[in-house]
């Protein structure tokens, strides 16, 4: 090997220039990187390997000798990789860490224990929470030459150690997945059949880099306990079980309760967490909702004149926003959960605005009519209200129906437009809606107010 | 048969007099009731044997001859049974339609497809969102004198209709389960061994009365994507896959984040729901919401005089009382989930209250602070709290103390309360916690105003 060449390289990992590295690797025909490989040490090659191209790699991986392969393969599997890498800053890693091509992720898998698996697609690349991260290669893959009969006879040897036998999958000579059968399908075809012969061509795959929590409505969509990853290219990498799965979709969503309820998710057990992490993590969204209610006082500010000659009116104060704040609260839930089951899609928003227009409207006319009938009631008896009640009743009528509808409709936007943004809708709706229906709560109820009383109590 | 004892059954059962029929039987020895039983057509027979104590029951089936067992099964599985039924009242229903022997109940799900299976869960007796709904027949298990040769040789056999093979099942002659073993432990033992000598005797077994969600948990613990469902004596009946427990999870969660945030669970998809059905799931909560927060407008009239005479004090209720009830529904929400998780019990509750009275503590001064420092920075530049800004800003900062601390400890110990009642915590916390602490807040706040006050603006 050019003595130049190899000093480059060792002097790329020795100063962790790995974009130099690739440079050089780069111009290399696969054939040529596979023996400049078989000069370095396994962690050293598994460093240089991890820096290739997706493409690249792949064709090395198939010029290396099956016994080079294998050593390859447990360096990559091995955590000191993991903090070679991770010394790099995040950006350069996530461009450098692209996927491993589907034959090596494929034989990698293979030949870790469950623990060690779990440390591997840690330092393979996959994104936190992705489905990389999940997945188990213990699956029956077929190719479509098979007959009925030698796919039986394969899952009577292989069965037995698969994660589930319910599906089979179908690949081509590349690896690349092209269909999955249920088992009911081979028994009751005759055995010489082909597998050809059986295919629909329709099967549902997750990408390894997709989020965790798209297996979830996936899985509830076509109903099998395993799903299969892809990867880039299509190639068959690894399923993905039912029992992983329930354990995603429950951390999501205590994630979103948690952060409806105004916090942000614990990620731990409550009785777990430090109280330093707890207290971060509550006070965090309890500081941000103070200070934009904090805008509640200077609105109120504005209407300290009529508060002043009409006493009477701040009495409702916390009832007139607490309604508003409560049918917002519950518009922006309603939303927020439809938006991460997919029952709702931003294209839906004109639907959605009809909808929570005729509900806000009803709500707000419910309210309206209870409010009114308190205080009419309530001034049969007392004098509380002083002499002009009946227009404080009514006040208090129009400013509910107005603030329940305007609740809704600002509770179910919301969440929409923080998604259009490319936010997540639990973690921010909260508070602005929060702080959107008691400000504007409170302009709506003194508008009406002056409206009505002017000329008496205003 | 005795033409008296025929005439009572006929008579019972075209009255509906199921109590009268049940005690007529009662009388008789299992196979005197096998015997009359073969007097009626199917579905009359389905309807005595129904009414029939479960130890009892068991007994008969065993004594009625094969034929007519397949006639008895098809009839229970139908959906005139569930009519006939459900005629009765529920009390009465749901004393006489205990659970089905372990041994009938596995014949009828043997013999039923998929969607059968659901209509006759139900006619079966189990409770709406029992474990019994949600079970399937198709699993494999052996008796422990086999042979591990004859459990491999079986799971070869019938493998392949299972739903899962990952898991054997250890029944006694008797249908009890007393074990399951994962297929491993099979492959790593020699061919002559028993069954017995593999049990290690610990399994998790779910009851078909338990509820559905108790699925969930114990799913996340032992880490399989089956568990086996057994009756009241023990029998296995069927197991239940992960697949059907994610939409279980995912129901139960939407659920949960729909009441925490104020509203009755939809129960269906956003858009699909009447509008009818959305304002009664909506408006119930509303009303009640609106109810109790009129209790505020009754605490503020008892500090109208403060209020005429500081009407400064009025500009902070909105952001005092929202501060409340953040912190309120950021505990209450927490302690919701971890509830619903199983990371916390009733036992705990001392901890909890510990851990909220400093974390409230903590978060009640932070925001103290915050409010005391706003307060005194705007009196810098404005004039519009007066000459007693220092005294107003104190105020504020101890009356968020104070507010925050109680909306902590409140918001976490009502869940439990109502947890210990045996209520859904997560149903009615929101409103108790909004209510209780929009309420005690403005008193807390306008005590501490007296008291700091006090010779100055009041």
């Amino acid at each position: 090997m050019n003595e130049a060449l190899r000093t480059q390289l060792v002097d790329g990992i020795r100063t962790r220039d790995f974009a130099h590295v690739r440079d050089v690797l780069d111009d290399l025909p696969a054939s040529g990187i596979a023996e400049v490989l078989g000069d370095f040490g396994p962690l050293d090659q598994a460093v240089l390997f991890r820096v290739l191209p997706h493409k690249l790699a792949g064709d090395t991986f198939a010029y290396l000798p099956r016994g080079q392969q294998q050593l390859l393969i447990k360096a990559l599997g091995q955590a000191d990789l993991s903090a070679v890498l991770s010394a790099m800053p995040d950006d350069d890693r996530t461009k450098l860490l692209e996927e491993l091509p589907g034959n090596v992720t494929r034989e990698l898998l293979e030949q870790l224990s469950p623990a060690e698996r779990i440390a591997a697609l840690k330092s393979l690349g996959y994104p936190e929470k992705s489905v990389g991260r999940l997945m188990t290669p213990h699956y029956i893959a077929v190719t479509p030459d098979r007959t009925v009969q030698q796919v039986l006879d394969t899952i009577r040897v292989r069965g037995l150690d698969s994660e589930t036998v319910n599906v089979i999958y179908v690949v081509d000579e590349h690896g690349k997945l092209v269909d999955d059968l249920r088992i009911r399908r081979f028994l009751v075809s005759p055995p010489e059949r082909t597998v050809q012969a059986l295919m629909d061509g329709s099967f549902s795959a997750l990408k390894t880099t997709d989020p965790a929590i798209n297996a979830v409505a996936l899985m509830r969509a076509v109903d099998l306990v395993a799903l299969p990853v892809v990867d880039g290219d299509g190639s068959l990498v690894g399923i993905v079980t039912a029992d992983d799965v329930l354990d995603v979709a429950e951390q999501a969503a205590t994630k979103q309760i948690q952060e409806v309820g105004g916090s942000e998710s614990l990620d731990a057990p409550y009785l777990d967490i430090s109280l330093l992490k707890m207290l971060r993590k509550r006070g965090g969204w309890l500081v941000i909702l103070f200070l934009s209610e904090m805008l509640t006082a200077t609105a109120m500010g504005f209407y300290e004149k009529q508060i002043e000659r009409a006493v009477v009116l701040s009495l409702f104060v916390p009832l007139i926003i607490s309604s508003g704040g409560n049918s917002g609260s519950q518009a922006a839930t309603l939303i927020i959960r439809a938006l991460a089951l997919g029952e709702v899609k931003l294209r839906d928003w004109w639907r959605v605005m009809r909808r929570e227009f005729t509900t806000g409207l009803g709500l707000g006319i419910l309210l309206g009519v209870i409010g009114f009938l308190r205080i009419t009631i309530w001034s049969l008896f007392s004098d509380i209200y002083g002499p002009y009640w009946y227009l404080i009743a009514l006040t208090i009528g129009f400013a509910l129906v107005g603030i329940v509808l305007w609740g809704s409709l600002a509770g179910s936007i919301l969440p929409l437009i923080l998604k259009r943004l490319g936010l997540d809708p639990a973690t921010s709706s909260a508070p602005f809606v929060a702080t959107l229906v008691d400000v504007t709560g409170l302009i709506i109820y003194f508008t009406v107010a002056t409206f009505i009383l002017r000329g008496t109590l205003l």
